[in-house]
């Protein structure tokens, strides 16, 4: 394996990072729900903890039955278990981050981490 | 726990996540160089993968003496091992997500970890 892999990401619905990038400790996805639409499911996780960054545009992501709104800058992390649905607003697409780590699986980081 | 935790992000030189989301997986961490900076190290790691995610402007990656060219949209997995430093370009500010996971810890993901 190489000392480090690059991609440029394009303005799709949706694009999976952990093969393009051959990623071992993650899965990254990028995804744009147009305005009015919404992720066409709920679901949750077996293992994996998932880290929400919402890059443009506004929506509700409802968790276990709350409506939690969603404005850009903001990041979750939601609990394996939590059973999640994402939807954007009526008038703006939403753009956002999901990462799926398994969760408890971080030992050190930053400065336990690091070698500097 | 709780099944979610959320943060608003402002536009500050370097927000760290895993304490104030409670991340289990990961330490995600929003960061800002300003034009003509640079992280002021090299530094590798003993466990994690990063990925890094340029959310805006221009820079360079410098990762084993090799100079990578970063713009927005652009996504970076870096091996534990390999020496890192990041500098914005001189005219505009280098605005990046850095996400460190455990190498090889995760098993399933997407279709192989969710219950629909």
């Amino acid at each position: 394996m190489t000392n480090f892999t690059k991609v440029s990401v394009a303005d799709d619905a949706r694009t999976e990072l952990h093969d393009k990038l051959v990623l071992t400790g993650a899965e990254v996805s990028i995804n744009k729900l147009l305005a009015g639409t919404s992720v066409p499911f709920v679901h949750s996780h077996k293992q994996n903890e998932e880290v929400y960054a919402i890059l443009d545009g506004e929506g509700i992501a409802e968790i276990d039955g709350e409506k939690v709104p969603l404005k850009t800058g903001d990041w979750l992390r939601i609990a394996p278990c939590a059973k999640r649905r994402f939807f954007a607003s009526s008038d703006k697409a939403l753009k956002y981050v999901c990462i799926q780590v398994k969760a408890g699986s971080l030992d050190g980081y930053t400065m336990s981490d690091a070698v500097v």
